[in-house]
């Protein structure tokens, strides 16, 4: 096939998963909370029936990838196994449990005109799902879309097709079983990178909002190329303060959490700010409990001072997510200090203060403006499900919409119903 | 100066008011209830103390805009007379006496983990305005935006630079008063065409939101070249359905209404839809009081074999905000027939249905996916200060982040805030 005969087909393609979608969110919106129960309920026992075709399917892909020399890593996030896809059902049934969140009369109020007016959540509409190698984001970010109302084109990694391909054979059969459409969930059907960029540039009037979910590279792009509203972040650089008069066995315990549980999550820590005038044991104690869970740290000049062991932060360590058992550490004049260096290289996304003295913490709370402040918590809790929000399709760092895990309240959008008795405007 | 001289002129200029702006934003956000209000009630004293500066400014701007040979709906836009400002210090104090929007607990809660949770309602930050000749938007939108806790970059049109510089003066001569940063709200210090540009493309790192006002060109502009969201509506393309159970004499009022008490704002209804089981006497007196009241009836095919002397409504019409004494009307098979022509050409602003039925209405206010649906009412309602909402920087049909009115309330975001005591995530 041609070039221009190949964009014709892939741009065919896309406008009808486009204009498919558009029509079955119309459908969802009004569809009843029981009726998407029933939906997300029927994928989950069809997930667990057909675990042999969604094992063959993800072999595929393994053999592909390992060929393809993807990293260990990378493979094991591609990788599942039956237990995996057990936890994806459970998944979807705990998606059931919340309540729904449309339809919900957020406000109401009837001015001095008579007029009764209500704020009423609705469905966002069509959502576009980018994500790269894990497949379960198919089943995740699907069924919080369905809950939501809303349609949803997922569009997941090259390698994941096949396995992300199974399981959303697994939605689509919960959608009819349910007596709803099945364009409500719909994958782009073919690997053809290109698509992507047609996502981002030229379905403008199919889709509402896109949220990208992967790597600084991929986020990057779509905020760079994204046509329509981008709900998501680029970096979590987060921050632990720890103030002088921290319980130090609880500073301890907090630091290590932050950056150690798992260093790979966007709620990682990348950055200890510690108060100069705090005791040098409390420091000590701390840092030593990094070293002793296997974390480097890169310090700067004035806690070398005290710790010419530690290599020295470039300027570059304060901007960097590491993702991995390093963190950078400052020493800064007290809470204001903290302040002013997480408004200079804060990406917005969670920072945590420890301290016992309240007036400090509340002063931290307030005047950092990340999605979420924190006070003697392990930064590691940023995360939908912790929340209480049942699951999440990311976390977002922009301030319009949502702020913070989107889950499916933040999937919503509203709009006002306002109920007369004949009146007209003076 | 050569051109490249300006242009580094203009951006230099541009990116002092950014940082100027971000900085200022960050003492608005902590600004207290009262301090705010402080700065709104001087700067209203301000601008009728000075009265005779601004009217002397306005006179200048109208003598320039006759001798540009500028028409007089928008010499009358432009034209400021006593009154005009006495109006403008009320609307200023009409603000004061809102709810602070900011540091409310929108929510709040304890999952299992324990951690205390707040959601919190934050200012945006930085605010975007740009709109055309009315120089009283300069006192509405900056001190709305004050309110809300965030800075804000006024452009208005350049026919009203000097009577916006005369206003900017007095909220700047406010917020001084009050202890706040005069920098929270500055005005574009110059009339050059090319700040638009630069507002909109290269100032992604000062302005958190831009809401356009103004026109279909210039929202369309800012639709299109703005690199940061946008809060706005393109058109306003009101329907007002008409079911067969409609109360004739209300229908007639609220069809008249709707269409013809001022026929130049978003609100104003431009598409009629008719029921087609309606009662011929119903509908014959629900046309004649538009033609009564002056307006041109552009009719379907349908409408025209009982109404021959109507023009025909060509495929253009139902896509035309008219803006004016014109309305196009369509026969349509009942209230399915109504959702249909309006998922067709509605531009998601406000939309009427008048019925007695109440099956009928509640389907139609569940169907129709606008920001604004109603019963029984006039589309010219749709408005802030008519919601009881204060006041309103304009109206978004978008979906992501406020839809209709946008208040005080639309102009802040949310954080989370969670307190701990010692919590590490297993």
């Amino acid at each position: 096939m041609s070039v221009s005969a190949k964009d014709q087909e892939l741009s065919r393609t896309m406008d009808q998963l486009g204009m498919r979608a558009r029509q079955a969110s119309r459908v969802l919106a009004g569809a009843s909370e029981q009726q998407k129960n029933r939906a997300l309920s029927a994928a989950a026992d069809s997930l667990r029936q057909r675990l042999p075709e969604i094992l063959a399917a993800n072999a595929r892909d393994m053999h592909e990838a390992r060929e393809h020399g993807l990293s260990e890593a990378l493979l094991d996030r591609l990788m599942l196994d039956a237990e995996r896809v057990r936890a994806m059902a459970r998944g979807l049934e705990s998606i059931v449990e919340l309540p729904d969140p449309v339809g919900r009369i957020l406000a109401e109020w009837t001015p001095p005109n008579g007029l009764c007016i209500q704020r009423v959540s609705v469905p966002l509409g069509v959502i576009g799902i980018i994500y790269e190698s894990r497949p379960n984001v198919t089943a995740d970010a699907g069924a919080l879309c369905l809950k939501a109302g809303n349609a949803v084109i997922l569009r997941g990694g090259s390698e994941s097709f096949h396995s992300s391909s199974a399981i959303h054979a697994c939605l689509v059969y919960g959608l009819e079983a349910a007596g709803l459409p099945g364009d409500a969930i719909q994958m782009v059907p073919t690997t053809n990178r290109d698509a992507v960029g047609y996502l981002l540039a030229n379905m403008t009037q199919y889709l509402d909002v896109l949220v990208p979910r992967g790597g600084k590279g991929l986020v990057a792009r779509v905020e760079r190329e994204a046509r329509v509203p981008v709900l998501g972040h680029l970096e979590g650089i987060c921050h632990v303060y720890v103030d002088a008069t921290a319980d130090p066995a609880l500073a301890r315990k907090i630091v290590v959490n932050s950056k150690m549980r798992r260093t790979g999550i966007c709620g990682a820590a990348e950055t200890l700010l510690l108060d100069r005038r705090a005791d040098t044991a409390l420091l000590g104690d701390l840092l030593d409990g990094l070293i002793e869970a296997g974390c480097e740290i890169r310090a700067d000049q004035v806690l070398r001072e005290s710790h010419p062991e530690f290599p020295l932060a470039t300027e570059q360590d304060w901007s960097t997510e590491y993702l991995a058992p390093v963190i950078s550490a400052a020493m800064v004049d007290g809470v204001e200090g903290a302040i002013k260096h997480i408004r200079r290289y804060g990406t917005g996304h969670t920072e945590s203060v420890i301290a016992r003295d309240q007036a400090i913490a509340e002063r931290f709370l307030g005047a950092v403006d990340s999605a979420i402040v924190m006070h003697n918590a392990s930064t590691q809790f940023a995360d939908g499900g912790e929340f209480g929000m049942g699951a999440e399709v990311g976390i977002a760092t922009g301030r319009l919409h949502a702020r913070g895990p989107v889950g499916v309240e933040q999937l919503t959008s509203y709009k006002y119903v306002v109920r007369g008795s004949g009146q007209v405007r003076p």
